[in-house]
């Protein structure tokens, strides 16, 4: 529903990077639960930019304001509605671009779709507008962590580096989050070298969820498979997504491909995951895994031909400071959006049987 | 919305492989469009299996009858009700299986969902519920002929074969649906070997729409890539989707993978299609590409471990006369499934502003 | 969405007077309850016409067939296609009207909607098409039956006649479905006599729901209210809704209108129900009240002024049996719409709170 | 959809009557329209309150501001954002309800439902949330400006005082907005003696859309009259509504109340206008006249008897100035939703048939 992601939990987000403000709406949130400025400003200071030479020096306003929804520190039931205000409003910059398209940017798409466009720093397809999916987010996970399930994310690969080793308590601790401590430094080498030439990198992006319930999901359309892609290509610069072994395992066999059941503590597990955690939609109790292609950034200060509004062919050249490289960036969002598909199928599984009970905890006992 | 595809072109599906019935019902298609059942009948042939030995032997009842919708061979505003029924109704093979859960199916997780199966065929989850989808595809394409819009897919790569050459015409003359006719060779040759193992194969389905409006496409949730994520991961068998270059992108750079702009005949045309015919998420009248991880069949002939409904671990051996490769029965119904997104699409888009122009008429005049 | 009420108990309808058949696809209904054809077949003969002289003596095939989402005779959580094929396929008679425009009838805005019409019958906004509505509220109700909610309605005034005494076992005893068997007695003379004036008289239908529970019904779009009034307007022939003392609480004063709360057996409850059983929106566990004004049939077999799709003035005589009220049959009619409203209330209800327990059950212990 | 109004001109409020601010976001508003900060206010100021003796002298800090959607005077496509303060943020008055359930008010079934409520002056279920009505539908008028269409409302009957002449233009030229001078003296002091009894009042609204084209509204669950039933009950204290004749079509025969057609100007026209401007659900483009029952307003400074959150019967007194007579402040709230349903039944429109006309535009030329 364009500006709106999920079914009965409900983001809408609103707000250009240019604008005096930029906010998210989250409706159907279930009443009482725990919340405040202080939970969602955590997950929102994951998305900042500035603090290295790695992402971009811009200074964004990222400081969270509940408007609504939440009453003596517990939702209400009622729609939660989330604010920050811009402070960085020079948009002069962007006055040599009102006319033209940049190459990779949504500058022509808009400009043709709408005849009208907001020109400055993009607009409503700005990067910019991922602060509400990770403030909503927030209260995704917060939700989520009442089930125990646990949504983190990590950059897999960087510039063609490939991360080796996997410590979690590394992710946050370097400035590409890599949980491969080594990888991470050639990785922030490799950004800054595509700086000094003028140019930018892409990478994989991996989002998993752990002690995710049985269940959860829906048998077509709303495919836990089908939401999670939807939510992952919402997000700028994601130009692919897989789930599992996605695209390796077009090379394997069905005997090796299928996980296995056995049988732990009177639950049923399976002995590998190459289904990445669900099996017809639904998920089986293993451990969520996706991976998202994340192109380099299509802002390079290098000349590109281009053309204008008036059907003439230009050059431009993409000024201002720009992120090398989006996936230390896309972390946060790519966690936002599984947790808000998760939360989102947790009520919605709710109503998928009669006499219900929690997904997961009834096949023996 | 569960079982329902689409916000204007709405397609809602129903029924089970072993069940009366199968159908699909289509709401919000405009009235006025020339609509028959050898309209519609022509692409269920394509999905059809039996004729060969790469594909199951089985004889399915595919004949549409539609049920309403359509007045003197037009659609006429009403939803429109397609339905076929189901003729080879021996389920008695199925019995075996019963309690068990077959590992890379859905049986598990349907039935810790919803504590009752219908075990026979995989019920709902059979790969049969893509009749409706072809169906109701069959009138989106119809829809989008009025518009110019061409949509098609192919296989790309089978066990690991990759497709060296593309001739169009080629792809419904071969049993796997290869442009390539050579690689179809050994791509069937790779199948019959799987089957002659008791196993089977994946492969990479490739789906493509040319002469695509600019517009196409809401800025946030409901970008074209996200609901194209959506629709094909809802797709049984699939574990991944990319858009353009995908996730060959994430080691491009960004001068490499923008597409430049240039004039031709009075258009924006982009010099190369990295970004697979979307910027931001809209159209931008380049070709649309996107590509699917297919996974190897999940019913394969030999014995795997599992598990049953009461928490003992079992064997099961899963028996019937199964693709090898479901590869070439994923062409058609990808081609339905991103026929109706873009009608989708098509039909929003004529709200996108406030004198409506059809898209891509007007930039240069 | 067009053809589709509710949000998570969805329910779809397709079908047109005189095509093949109707029917009606229930997507969200929760897997595990009990549900035939017969339970089913049983609220559809209460919409039958053809007993009696004071309904149509038209005989229509209602017989429902369950195609799909049941298995071993309880739903499964797939969707549930219920079919019933039309037998009276003459619609010659309807030639005569082809170009002509029905005062009181949808030809005209259809038209002009649709550019294209089936006009046999009335096509989509016949009276038939709440065939698909009776057998999904069917199943509505059984949902409801399992936590004891009873819904019915009866006709409170027709041609003027009020009820005046109310005996619910009288309901379905008579030919006009009046609680009050003197006032049933002067409301079918009333028929009788329009009838052989060649004209039609309208009514009142009340719809009530007993042992509702607490908490039905969302705070601002969704009110309870709001979803009754847009399920019964969109019954045909209905031209106002009211809830409880509806337009009669206009000249009432706050003091009176206030239903004040008392404890019984430690349940809060009101002392008198002006408020039809819901307070903001939600239900209060009070029985809900609304009642329906119906127009007079709009087929009257006298001379009408009209005009063609030519835009010739001309005189239309609409032949045919008609129903001279259609009061009676709009009983099962709402009966349906208000069961669905509150299955699906019921279902997003679960959702409302973190740790979620039926409503009603827990204030005081 | 809970807190959102409408399918593609969609509205969401947010926000409680002592929150720090409320607003609302309008998505899927078609780009090019032209719309300021003036144009809103101008709406949000006819619901002010505190000019007068009949009102409640609270001061409300009406304000709006846009925060997004809108780029050098007209919407961009974006979602708009609107948001005002408020001021008045002294709740302490309400603590001694904070346990009680006031009769006619939400606060038993806020309880019930969410187990957590914000007791300060009803929190959502406040006639302040209304605010983000009016501020949306200032935007649905705008966009309805531009096809000529025109939306008011006015208090028609009050304390059983029935308006008996129509002069648009006294409409907002008395305190209670009754088209008929004489009659708006006897209403205002018909409030000012139920004030001083401390008890309130209600009446009838009616609202009206002229020249509105033939086609809007949908056949079945999303007709016209069924979206204007959700849009009317979901207004707090509305009882009842009806279309056209509506109540009083009950009692007509079928000749009486069908509205002839005859042609003018090459468009059919109906002679009268009982339908009320819709027939099959579709706009006729005749008025659209739509009638609203305010019930008495629930705070009356009296003792009632009620019950608290433990249990306990108890006497509530609601103290605080309120209005005697919430009609008044109908008026504006009911324009907007009207608004709303049109723009959004406007823009659905647009998709209704394969080569888009405007409708009404066509029949004869």
């Amino acid at each position: 529903m364009a500006s709106t992601y999920g079914r009965l939990f409900r983001v809408t987000t609103w707000g250009e990077s240019h604008g005096p403000a930029l906010g998210a709406v989250v409706d159907g949130c279930p009443a009482g639960l725990e919340i405040s400025e202080e939970l969602i400003q955590h997950d929102l200071d994951r998305r900042r930019v500035g603090q290295s030479k790695v992402t971009s020096p811009r200074s964004e306003g990222d400081r969270v304001t509940i408007l609504s929804g939440v009453f003596e520190g517990r939702t209400t039931g009622a729609p939660i509605s989330l604010i920050t205000y811009n402070k960085d409003a020079d948009s002069s910059k962007y006055d040599a671009i009102r006319d033209l398209f940049r190459p990779g940017h949504a500058d022509y798409t808009y400009w043709m779709k709408y005849g009208h466009r907001d020109h400055r720093g993009g607009g409503r397809s700005s990067a910019r507008e991922t602060w509400g999916r990770v403030a909503a987010g927030a209260i995704a996970r917060q939700l989520l962590r009442q089930v125990g399930v646990d949504v983190y994310a990590f950059v897999r690969q960087l510039a063609g580096i490939d991360m080796e080793t996997f410590d979690r308590s590394s992710i946050d601790q370097n400035l590409v989050r890599c949980p491969d401590p080594e990888a991470a430094e050639k990785m922030v080498k490799a950004i800054t070298d595509a700086k000094e030439s003028f140019d930018s990198v892409g990478g994989i992006v991996e989002v998993r969820a752990e002690n995710v319930p049985v269940g959860l999901g829906e048998p077509t359309a709303d495919k836990l498979d089908a939401l999670i892609g939807q939510a992952m290509l919402s997000i700028p610069a994601i130009k692919g997504v897989e789930i599992g072994d996605g695209f390796n395992a077009v090379t394997m066999r069905g005997h090796q491909h299928n996980d296995e059941f056995y049988m732990e503590n009177g639950r049923v597990r399976t002995v590998s995951n190459h289904a990445g955690g669900m099996l017809g939609g639904i998920s089986n109790g293993e451990h969520i895994i996706a991976r998202l292609a994340v192109k380099p950034t299509s802002s390079v200060a290098q000349d590109q031909q281009t053309a204008d509004i008036h059907g003439n062919e230009r050059t431009v050249l993409v000024e201002g400071r720009h992120d090398p490289s989006i996936c230390p960036r896309v972390v946060p969002v790519a966690e936002a959006m599984l947790a808000m598909v998760l939360a989102d199928l947790y009520l919605m599984n709710r109503s998928a049987r009669l006499e219900h009970r929690e997904p997961g905890q009834e096949l023996i006992r």
